[in-house]
């Protein structure tokens, strides 16, 4: 079984870059700056279906992710969390978040409706987290 | 400066076990299967917070309990996330969801009150948690 990602998590998200193990996708969600990271193995719906070397791995992307978000824009919080409980294929959300944020201090899901991206903030996301990512990757080997 | 568990966390959860890294915690809310892990190290906030190494365990005790609330509860799902947008020391969400507990599919952070264990169902979890966790350690050292 080769690993396809769910047509929902596609259609509601945006590719940055692949790392070792996981699809980074931008939500399209400009309300907030909201990753989600998408191991790309098959069949994977709960944190113990990862096995214990994809786990490690998994961690060690939370963490580049998470390091990319506070450098990039210095929230208050970084939030880390895979739910699954609508979509169930494995995915993990990174969210930076701050005191301004429409949820503040509650999580950020199902509360208001997303607000797409206009194609030129888009752009400008993209490329800094593109830039972000790459600069801790290559940091860090 | 050593580690001292966040007062609020204590007064809501009760002490599970120890695992290498993480106090193991049962929130108070009769609701849910609700655990907190808090990894024992002072001064942390967010995953990237964590060394490489306390990720990787981390990483691990996280399967652990999810695997364990699976086996023992059969859920739905299991979810998994660190927030802290209310209490900073990095503490870890591992829940056992079902179709039919007050929250589904929402998370369940900021749905109603909780509702306080009774002492004999309190003590019947702590117990099941607590072989649980044991059985699982053990089959796999």
């Amino acid at each position: 079984m080769s690993f396809i990602l769910d047509p929902t998590l596609e259609r509601d998200s945006q590719h940055i870059l692949k790392m070792s193990l996981c699809d980074v996708r931008l939500i399209q969600d400009a309300r907030y700056v909201w990753l989600i990271l998408v191991p790309e193995r098959a069949g994977l719906m709960d944190w113990h279906d990862l096995s214990d070397q994809d786990a490690q791995q998994a961690a060690q992307e939370m963490q580049t992710a998470s390091r990319v978000l506070s450098t990039l824009y210095n929230p208050e919080k970084t939030n880390v969390a895979t739910l699954g409980n609508m979509v169930k294929q494995l995915h993990i959300h990174v969210i930076a978040r701050f005191k301004d944020d429409p949820a503040w201090p509650a999580p950020i899901w199902g509360i208001g409706e997303a607000i797409p991206y206009k194609p030129e903030p888009l752009n400008q996301r993209v490329t800094e987290l593109t830039t972000g990512f790459s600069k801790d990757l290559g940091l860090r080997t």
